[in-house]
């Protein structure tokens, strides 16, 4: 079925938005933040009252959608599409240590596209919304030519605690929340497709379970954002080594990577094997894992996997933060080399 | 010349957002905005420090731009669309009554676009937030196989004064910022190429700059935000009769539009005769003006006509606010119809 606009705005896109009055977390007990009204008031914008101080990150991000390799392949629904779009988002808002408060999208679908698909895209931007608390406000939705989806977020932190990518000093170490390289390596595993064999199907589920349903890593943020010591953070929705080049130009440092520490999935080894590369390029290169990475001063860091275990969250470490302007690894024979990996780009 | 991603983003890209920290404009003594990074610093996000208590806006919408009929018949640059996508959003902030604040977009280009094309639209973008003292902060620039643009936008008003679309309350008057249709007329007009002589140049420039030159209503906003007695607002970004339908449906009110108060420009006119058509088929449909709708008590009209003149601003009458469900207008002749005027549908 194909409604018309009218249609598609009473019968599915006005239900949509009428759950999504969630409460917004306060930060603290003097700062607050309540929602004026939203995408079920049909305004030109969704309001939010904030009192107190607050720092308001705000981001923007385009995803390719329908467009994705894996999408084109058919391994990715429309429901992961809008799942993928707010988890973008809201991964940017996690990577400055903020609360996710609400998003915007812009969806703009062409003409023939069904109503069930239609949804189904609503639903995965809804329930991604709804797994971080962050409410589903609305934004710009119509016709185009083919499916096109773009979304902004909001957060708040407390000032002080705002994360930036230029914190990170000599001394400090870095940090993961996880293991990198398992988005680009089933996507590498289903371009060459000569290969289909080498993978259990529950192993390239688990792997495009990185596409279909990305968890912001709000939690880690958060623990970041709060906790002594943390200087810096940013998420890998450019692959590893892009994520920790980034963190070195803002920064003006350098660091090291311990080869023997860096987290490696056995089914991003598995793809490795199979494609017959370098694991590493794997886990550097380009790969939309939305992991975080932070840096934190050696002092601290025990208290900080302490607090982290006591969340049931993972913390890794990496490497550590020397003087000098960008990253590189040091095999366990000895001696460093440049990261490696090939990195995205667009 | 085109350049590769790390040559536009050093050379183009990082320069177009440096002057781009203008300080945000305070609401009043108890609150206040500041910005604490951007798009200079290549963070994830741009981020504000806000105190006080101030509701916070925020809208997005994508643009046709090149699809839009007026640049698919060459009449529109890189550079206008920049601004109209700006621009479109901005309107959004203005209709809530709010202080523009932060603008983000997204601008995904095809590979061949050259580095000269490129830079029209970013200049166009930043050109427009600085036309309302908006911080252009950066968002997501990358490749599609077109022009994409998408954009979102922040600002913030005194919590009581955000105006909304279902405060309009019978007995009370419409008014209106400026002209309408103008937009609509020159599209119609270069669409109906068999008429291209009926318009001199200089008119055609005229109704041209509505597309090029989107001028969000700001001060139009602020001053309805805080003036005594206005209750209800709206852009009329999808034309006259769908922003006076849209407060009739969110405040459960009807609306008569007196036909001799409804401001038409002789342009306008000229395209009506042009093409054989009503002239108020014109002024109510489909185009995007980007004026401001409101209502206010009738005992609060003369101050805010007086406070308007004050400040070199144009109000127009258009009629009252009844019990009913829907807007209609009363021809000179008597009797109420229907609105004119073919609403837009995407």
């Amino acid at each position: 079925m194909i409604s018309n606009e009218i249609g598609r705005l009473n019968r599915i896109i006005a239900p949509m938005f009428l759950g999504s009055g969630t409460r917004p977390p306060a930060l603290d007990g003097r700062s607050s933040i309540r929602r004026m009204l939203g995408a079920s008031e049909q305004d030109d914008c969704a309001a939010y009252l904030l009192t107190g101080e607050q720092a308001l990150v705000f981001c923007s991000d385009y995803v390719r959608g329908p467009k994705f390799a894996l999408a084109e392949l058919g391994l990715l629904s429309n429901y992961d599409l809008g799942w993928y779009l707010a988890g973008a988002n809201l991964s940017d808002i996690a990577a400055m240590g903020a609360l996710p408060v609400g998003l915007l999208s812009v969806i703009r679908y062409p003409k023939n596209l069904d109503d069930t698909d239609f949804t189904a895209v609503l639903e995965g931007i809804r329930d991604c919304c709804s797994s971080v608390g962050a409410s589903n406000d609305g934004g710009d939705i119509g016709t185009a030519e083919r499916l096109i989806l773009s979304a902004s977020a909001f957060g708040v932190v407390e000032p002080a605690n705002l994360l930036r990518r230029s914190g990170a000093k000599p001394g400090q170490v870095i940090v993961s929340s996880g293991f990198t390289g398992l988005a680009g390596a089933i996507m590498k595993y289903y371009l060459a497709s000569n290969e289909l064999s080498a993978l259990a199907d529950s192993d390239a589920e688990y792997l495009l379970d990185r596409w279909r349903r990305v968890m912001p890593r709000v939690n880690h943020g958060r623990l970041f954002a709060r906790h002594a010591g943390v200087s810096s953070c940013i998420d890998t929705s450019d692959g590893l080594a892009v994520a920790l080049g980034t963190i070195c130009q803002s920064s003006g440092v350098g660091m090291v990577i311990d080869r023997d520490l860096v987290p490696i999935d056995s089914r991003v080894r598995d793809v490795a094997d199979a494609l017959d590369v370098d694991v590493l390029e794997l886990v550097f290169g380009d790969s939309v894992d939305f992991e975080l990475i932070a840096t934190v001063d050696r002092d601290n860091l025990h208290q900080l996997r302490e607090a982290a275990a006591l969340e049931g969250l993972e913390i890794h470490v990496l490497g550590a933060v020397v003087e000098g302007d960008s990253a590189s690894i040091a095999p366990s024979e000895g001696g460093v080399a440049p990261l490696p990996g090939v990195p995205w780009t667009n």
